[in-house]
């Protein structure tokens, strides 16, 4: 078993620079990608979107949880190669981004998210501890793990004032689905938000700054994104799913995260994990509606929950789409068509 | 670690009557036989049944979900061993049964039942790797976990119509028990009811076709199949569960399940594995119960999971109750007692 | 892998004050103390708690739960040593408190009492096993598994008839906190009560004899169960928690239970692990929180789940406080700091 622990501890780590280029690259990492001009690229999307939509705390936050759990994992003496490649940050990022949006500003909100993006960062090792027999990872699970904790306990916790989860309601009720025909520019702005949903960001600007962040990384991560979004919105307009929330891209982001992980990170781009993929955004579209529902009577959000779910099937079963024995414990190691900054 | 994929491919496999071999023992593994008689038998019981109560699309999806799943296996290039011995289908038919039985017969309907009797395929691989370490396998239990996303998403498809599921509650209510003295007869009708529940159908003549099909590839297992109704029913009248339930066997159909599997397919049968197999019967009615109760507010059918559940507390112990340090990954592996086709 | 099964039977497993003292020690267990000293002193707590606030069943139960898992220990022949510890009977002990805690007394909630505790046994084994990998084991869970399984089935089951349990509701609704100033002799008396709230009683006399009878056994699981309960209050406080749920100890029991799990029992006392238990019990409180709201639309009580669903956090990651590679599989092993009876 490898060591989740290490002595090493180079000078570059403490350097402030070092620390910054960690947690650009955390920023990154939430979309895959080892990669401090992606994260740059995404942060910029996160601010603008944020701004543009009057919630500016969610930018705040991203930038807390993020400096706040690649900070944890310098303290907790993480491996190294763990920090240098940004994977304490990407959880934490992401519980930056959830907090200000579901919960009120107060103290005791500022310093759960604190509490909660540090938590992220020893959970990913603990499941990955947990995962690491079956040759997967945790992907954003402890993020969504953890915010689902605090999330709940705010229904509890008068400290922590609900703002933006949804009323427990035992059925959905009849909903509005969109109306055809859809005018083809609504389409694109729908499925660029579906690409800003992945950082809880609802603007299709931010989603073109997404788009650019993943291609300065990588041309097919890029190319799966873009795809991963189209075919999660053509499907859910066939199924008829919900109008309000297929508007605003909340059944896209998950798909496009299984897209990014199965076309373009843990298999190879070919034609047969192209065809494995495909099948995979339908059905993380599927499971998006699923969790969806389970989640009514809890109010709580999805988050990136129907992404693992949805990966972990196509990963799980181990098939070697790329002609070698598959291990999906590892991200985005030795992926030759990958750019390193 | 077995790898769970094989180049080897014999031409049988591809013949169509090998291909109908696998499908018929894959009705049949259903409850564990790995017979193509069984299979014929177990098929002759849906068709009966469902036409029967005017379900037939119940007998039809069970078809094509079997057809669905087994070609799945082959398409993915499955180890030949498992698609011969009808491993890859016995998910699928379940699929297949449920499907037409809790929702409206559309288009989408259909795609969605091919995809989910698919993905219940390589699910299936995915969880037996996840269990592989704890020497038990995943049982029925892709089927439980796919057909419950699949359901809980028609929640929020317009295309995916609800019919047959039920209205998400928070308490059950007061219930009418059945009235003593029930007559003979009725409690016969009820326990070949519970027997044919197996396959979501509600007929007592199903019921003894089923028993029949067991009969023929495996003397115990039909034994366990009839004890393990009986001993179910006997407990949920002295428990008093609701009347209707368990008038259409719905308290006995995880217990059948879990009788062929403890009594006369994990473990030897004998007197100790007699004992501890009534002990698992009985515990999967209160399993049956709870996970009756755990699904109210989501309105899903607990389908098979009280079977799995109940079956795993029993197996993962890992009791040697045959002398012999048990390994419960394989299913009929070496089983001395059962006929092979 | 160790097995879990022995043939080997010594003379004293099976003479009655051997037997005898397998039960007290499993009461201490409970607690992670391997002390037949430390259980005299937990069965007078909890008899004199459950005499004083009038639920004399509680102890009564709480007897039978613990002589019917210890007794199927004996019976499954798990290994001497797991008996000897008393490991087979901590999970029955708390069965029995609960269930005539949320059940009303008939012949058949006796009879399920039973049927329970006895699972816990094999349960333990199962979960451990699962566990194994991780190199963590399964805590008090297999008492609050088997437990949601029988009080979920009550809800079906006439002849269970329901008493203590909430009623299922999807909002807890407007609460009042505790009004500020509190006297201190009042928090005094929620401090204790939270520690006397892990066998489910709500007595500040009977968190007294917890913690002798802690003392006895090790100075440090003293300290730290003191330090859990009054950090988890303090934290509650600041959170503004529910009033009466705070004021009964609700908010404690699970965080005494993490703080000397992780302060005492599976790292050596330190001042890392100090730390470490300090966030361990906070999170614990959230935790606490999180599965109180979870656990509304289904009217059962968390029992001890916050206190397992923290720990593992906290262990899974398996960071070497103490110097060494951590196994966290064993309870008390080759503990220096631990006074043995």
């Amino acid at each position: 078993m490898e060591s989740t622990h290490s002595s090493k501890w180079s000078f570059e780590a403490n350097h402030p620079l070092g620390i910054l280029r960690m947690m650009l690259r955390g920023g990154g990492q939430v979309m895959f990608q080892e990669n401090a001009w992606t994260g740059i690229f995404f942060l910029i999307g996160i601010f603008w979107g944020a701004y543009e939509s009057g919630t500016d705390l969610v930018a705040w936050g991203a930038l807390v949880g993020l400096f706040t759990s690649t900070l944890t994992g310098l303290a907790l003496r993480l491996p190294n190669d763990d920090c240098q490649r940004g994977l304490s940050g990407f959880n934490g990022i992401l519980v930056g981004c959830a907090f200000p949006t579901f919960l009120g500003s107060t103290l005791y909100m500022w310093l759960s998210l604190i509490l909660c993006a540090a938590l992220t960062t020893w959970v990913r090792i603990g499941f990955n501890h947990v995962m690491k027999p079956w040759k997967v990872n945790s992907l954003t699970f402890p993020f969504v793990f953890c915010t689902w904790i605090f999330l709940l306990s705010a229904r509890m916790l008068q400290e922590l004032p609900i703002e933006g989860l949804s009323v427990p309601v035992l059925e959905f009720g009849n909903f509005p689905t969109l109306v055809f025909p859809i005018r083809f520019v609504d389409l694109v702005v729908i499925w660029l938000r579906s690409i800003s949903q992945v950082f809880l960001i609802d603007s299709w600007v931010t989603g073109l700054f997404f788009l650019i962040g993943l291609l300065v990384s990588s041309r097919w991560a890029c190319i799966w994104a873009a795809v991963g979004s189209a075919v999660a919105l053509l499907s859910i307009l066939l199924l008829h799913g919900s109008g309000i929330e297929v508007a605003h891209g909340l059944y896209g982001f998950s798909a496009v995260l299984t897209a990014i992980a199965l076309g373009a990170t843990f298999y190879k781009p070919g034609i047969y994990s192209a065809v494995w993929t495909l099948v995979g955004i339908v059905v993380t579209v599927f499971v998006q509606a699923a969790v969806n529902a389970w989640m009514l009577p809890f109010g709580l959000p999805s988050l990136t929950s129907p992404f693992c779910l949805a990966t972990w099937l196509f990963l799980l079963p181990m098939f070697p789409l790329d002609k070698e024995e598959p291990d999906h414990s590892h991200w985005n190691k030795n992926k030759p068509h990958q750019a390193t900054e």
